[in-house]
């Protein structure tokens, strides 16, 4: 049986997504198997009204949610790290667990430490030392890009690890 | 003309509404005139995961915009002063900023102390004097309960006066 994930790096201006499709075996197991489906970002112009950019959101991600029907979905959790960010990126954020619950789909959270060590073994890796990672458990010829992209995939996969 | 105002007092746990009609005239003019049409909370139990709460907010608000369609929408400002509670209340007011969207409605944001100065012409009144206050304005028998309610109300009643 085949599991789709689609993991979400949640913002205000970027959203990063990435779908993969993976066997139902344990990660680490012989058979298990898992590749990319699609990834990407979602971009909310800065010029736009804070509720205009809320509905890109929305709708782009009902539209992701339709195209891949995920049996999961992973998110990076949101910490203060960043304050005067943190209100924009939690609103936003919201709209994102609103959509969820509008699917009635299982999430499961990481936090960017619990991704990092997920990924390469170390909850302080650097980003290029995840997306390396990213790529090669993929079997990409290169690092996706945008990072916000390459972050979706990363957390989707840090789901699929911890199955 | 009239004009319908709804007062928006944004929280995860209770959202508190006030919607107003008043006159065209200016707030301070002898003609002007303002009267209540409906007050109350939007909660969402502590027990439910966060997304099925912002389901409850998203499909209320947007019942409450159905049945009054407000003209202008009066929001209280979200501040940093409760830590803890930032986070859930900005993913709740992500929504209610969303929803407004939707509606393509016009809104106007002010602080606490604006509030405070406008209904009682000192930005450090307590609680209870700003109740007063609407009580009055609105010609109410008693204090609108419960307290978001009436805050919902006194930004309302702050919008119509900076009108």
């Amino acid at each position: 049986m085949q599991k789709r994930i689609l993991g979400l790096d949640p913002g205000l201006a970027t959203l990063g997504f990435g779908a993969i499709v993976c066997s139902g075996e344990a990660a680490g197991s012989t058979e298990a198997q898992v590749s990319v489906l699609d990834y990407g970002v979602v971009q909310t112009p800065a010029g736009k009204e804070i509720g205009q950019r809320l509905i890109i959101i929305h709708d782009d991600l009902h539209t992701l949610m339709k195209q891949w029907q995920p049996d999961l979905v992973a998110i990076e959790k949101l910490f203060f790290y960043r304050m005067g960010n943190t209100i924009a990126v939690a609103q936003a954020r919201g709209v994102v667990m609103l959509v969820l619950a509008q699917y009635n789909v299982s999430y499961v959270e990481f936090t960017p430490a619990q991704i990092k060590q997920a990924l390469t073994g170390y909850g302080n890796a650097d980003k290029h030392q995840v997306q390396i990672a990213v790529t090669r458990e993929l079997n990409l010829d290169q690092i996706p890009k945008p990072d916000d992209a390459a972050d979706g995939l990363a957390v989707a996969l840090t789901a699929w690890f911890q199955n």
